[in-house]
C-alpha cells in the first residue's frame, strides 16, 4: 500500500501543516544548472553535440468551442446541417500557417479535441479543441492572440477562452557563456538554442536565480514516446559539461555573487 | 434485479435452445405498417401533414485512419510536422461537396472522430473517424466509395476500411398508394418522401413483406435528442392515417395476397 506523504511526515515527526516553513528562498540557491535531452532535430541536424539554452519558451492554450447543432445524420440533408467539424476544419489548416509567419522558433498545435456526441450517425453538434501556442518571446503571443479572437468573433457560433500561459523567460548571458566554456574545454561542438519545452529551470530562472541549461541531442528528435532515444557517447558529452559547468560555478563563484 | 430472458423462459416452461424454432417467417405476415416521426425538415417546411414513404436508404461506413507521427508540440518546428489532424482536415471540408454531388438525397457525416493520444501538447499521431454515407440507390455508394478510396491511395499514411453496410429498399407502389389513399380519406396534405434514417420497415421489405411508412413532421425536423417534439394534432393525424392503412388492408385482402 502507499503512504500518503503528510502521514508519512507525522509518523517521522514533523508537522505537516507548517510544510511552508521549510521551503528554500531563491536566497537560499547560488545557481541553477539543469541536463537534458533537446527533444528536438536541431542539435542532430547541426552536428553541434551540446546546445547552450538561451531561453525557454512560454506556453499559452485556448480551449475553442465551436457549436452547431447536433442532427440526425440520415434526415437532415447537406444543406441544412450546422455541422460543427465541417465549420472547424478550415481553422486546423490555417492555424499552422499563422504560426510560421510569426517565425521559426513559433509553433501552434491542436492536439486535444473532442466531438460531441461523437458518434458516426450523428451531424457533429460541437467541436472542442484546445490551442496551444509556443513562443520564446510575448509578441508572438499577442499576434496570434489577436488572430484567433478575431476568427472566432467573425464566425457565429465560436467561442475562445485562455486555460493556461506562462510566459517566456531568458537565461542570463553569463550562465550561457559558462555552458560554452565547458563545451569548448571537452572540445564539444556548441551551439545556442532555446527550449521548446517546458522545464523545471524556468521556475529557477524566474524566480531570479541564475540558471543554465544543457542540452544533448536525441536520436530524430523523438521524445515522450518508446522511441525516445540518446547514444551513452551523448550521455557522456552532457554528464562532462554539466560537471565542468558547476566546477567553474565553484571555482569561479557564481553569477549572482561575483 | 433483472431477469436474464433465458432464465425467464424456462421459469415460464420454455426452452430457450429452440427459441429460434418460434420464429414467424415471412408468410405469417400479410403486410406491415410502420408510423414514425420525420426525423427531418421537408414535411414541416412543405406544409405536408403526412409522408408516404417511397424508400428507406443504405447506410455505409468507413473507418479512415490518418497516420502521422506524435511529437513534442513545443521542440518540433511546425516544418518537421506530421500532423495527422492537419493532414485529414481538408477531407472534412471536401466530403459535404462530394455527398452534394450524387444528389439531394444522399448525405454524408463525419460524426465520430478520435486524436491519438489526444493530449494538448503533442502533435496529433494518428486521427481516426467514421465516414457514414447514406443514399436510396447504390450508385451513390460506388460513386462516394471510389472517391474515398482514391483518396486515401493518394495520401501517404491514410487506411480506410469498411466498418458497416446496408442496403437502400424500396417500398412497393400498391403501399404507397394506400397511404396516399388514407391520407385522402382524412382530406390530409400528403407527400412522397424518402427514408433517411433506418427503420424497422427495411427488415420486413427486404423479408419480402409488403410494408408501408408513415411519417409525420416534427419540430425543426429534431430527433434523438431533448428537443424532439410533435404536436397532439400531429400525433392523432398518423393515428388516423395508419388506422385507415389498416382498416384498407383488412377490407382489401393485402397487397401480398390480392
Amino acid at each position: 500500500g502507499q503512504t500518503p506523504l503528510a502521514e508519512a511526515l507525522v509518523s517521522s515527526g514533523k508537522d505537516p501543516g507548517r510544510i511552508r516553513e521549510a521551503a528554500l528562498g531563491p536566497g537560499h540557491l547560488a545557481a541553477f544548472v539543469e541536463l537534458h535531452i533537446e527533444q528536438g532535430r536541431r542539435l542532430e541536424l547541426s552536428g553541434a553535440r551540446i546546445g547552450a539554452v538561451t531561453g525557454i519558451v512560454g506556453i499559452r492554450r485556448w480551449q475553442i468551442t465551436v457549436t452547431g447543432r447536433a442532427d440526425h445524420a440520415g434526415t437532415i440533408p447537406m444543406d441544412g446541417r450546422q455541422d460543427a467539424l465541417v465549420a472547424a476544419a478550415p481553422l486546423f489548416m490555417e492555424l499552422p500557417q499563422w504560426a510560421q509567419g510569426c517565425g521559426p522558433e513559433v509553433v501552434a498545435t491542436i492536439g486535444r479535441l473532442q466531438l460531441e456526441p461523437n458518434t458516426a450517425n450523428v451531424v457533429p453538434g460541437v467541436c472542442r479543441f484546445i490551442v496551444e501556442v509556443r513562443a520564446p518571446r510575448m509578441k508572438p503571443f499577442d499576434a496570434l492572440e489577436r488572430q484567433l479572437t478575431a476568427y472566432c468573433r467573425r464566425h457565429a457560433g465560436w467561442h475562445m477562452e485562455p486555460v493556461y500561459a506562462s510566459a517566456p523567460v531568458q537565461l542570463s548571458d553569463d550562465m550561457v557563456s559558462r555552458v560554452f566554456r565547458a563545451a569548448s574545454r571537452h572540445k564539444l561542438a556548441c551551439m545556442p538554442i532555446g527550449s521548446g519545452a517546458g522545464h523545471d529551470a524556468r521556475s529557477f530562472a524566474r524566480a531570479g536565480i541564475p540558471t543554465a541549461m544543457i542540452f544533448v541531442p536525441c536520436r530524430q528528435g523523438r521524445s515522450h514516446c518508446p522511441q525516445e532515444e540518446i547514444s551513452r557517447q551523448q550521455a557522456a558529452d552532457g554528464c562532462r559539461v554539466l560537471l565542468e559547468v558547476l566546477l567553474d560555478l565553484a571555482r569561479g563563484g557564481t553569477a549572482a555573487l561575483a
